[in-house]
């Protein structure tokens, strides 16, 4: 069975937007996806890289079409979505959190509530209490997963992840790797998806 | 009947990938395609933009791969292309003999001679002779189009047509405009198909 690696970070919008249409897409041509956390700010440091609002600051109309863009992915495919009013938002809690549901039963819960925290209800989630707060709504194990982002295994974790990302080609999120093929960002899911209906 | 225009320069790769299968995306979705030469070097320099080459130079991985989603795009639409060894080739005559081709009953011939010479045959096409060389090749009246490009009326209407793609929000191509909804980059190809599909 073909298996999508989807790499995220939850600070990342375009992530969000292919969290919410890449299960769809995996179902429809029966690959299985494998949530692949990384830390963002770790893999731009990496490879020398930086976020768009940073790169094209200064390029007259680039932020604005691709805020543009982001609009009419979330019309065209029925998502909602607002602009996290405390962005950016330092993401590591929610990234170790993630390498810690890695496998639990509630893995699916987890990166939905804080995806969707993010990117649906604007929540400042580098707040410890936000976050458990979201935790708790979500009817999640708190103390267990706000202890376990604390721990020096998890924190290991969460660097090697990135590493290993990194050294396997990506550059940025959202990525989606089936084997060595890379596809980066939600402009790529229509290659992608053309590339795994002919493998199946 | 819905008008798509196509904002291009030669010395864009991307834009040559576009333009062979633009005309197809318009015939199937009843639209009609304008072709709108533009100068990228003035719209870098009117909108503080640059070529992906400079800008991410630096970035690890990032030129590798869109070196390999060009591979995709020719590997499934089957284009032929090859990068030019001259690049970057100063394209100025040639966008000003598509100002002066505009409505001449050889306009597309123009335009896929120019976009082969670049991307499918790796000519020096900044060097006079090769252009003259090239035109010839193509049945195209050589001194007629040689001679308009240095025309200050040829030379202005390329200023002009660059200025207004630019107060219109282009700041880079290829880019197709449909009324004032915009799309940039072949990656956009399966956004602007998707709308013109809903619009007819």
């Amino acid at each position: 069975m073909t298996v999508i690696e989807f790499s995220y970070d939850f600070g990342s919008p375009n992530a969000y937007l292919v969290h919410k249409v890449l299960p769809g897409i995996a179902a429809k041509c029966r690959a299985k996806l494998v949530w692949q956390p990384v830390l963002l700010g770790g893999v731009f440091k990496a490879t020398n890289n930086q976020s768009p609002m940073t790169a094209f600051a200064s390029v007259s109309g680039k932020l604005a079409y691709q805020n543009h863009e982001i609009e009419r992915f979330i019309a065209r495919y029925d998502i909602p979505y607002a602009r996290n009013p405390h962005f950016p938002v330092n993401t590591i809690a929610m990234m170790r959190g993630a390498i810690f549901a890695h496998g639990k039963p509630w893995q699916a819960a987890y990166t939905d509530a804080m995806f969707n925290a993010m990117w649906r209800f604007g929540e400042r989630m580098d707040d410890p209490d936000v976050m458990a707060r979201v935790l708790t709504a979500a009817g999640l194990p708190v103390a267990e997963i706000m202890a376990a982002a604390q721990t020096p295994e998890v924190k290991a974790a969460l660097i090697e992840a990135t590493t290993r990302a990194v050294e396997r080609g990506v550059f940025g999120v959202p990525t989606m790797l089936v084997g060595t093929e890379m596809y980066f960002g939600k402009d790529s899911l229509n290659d992608l998806e053309y590339d795994l209906a002919r493998q199946t």
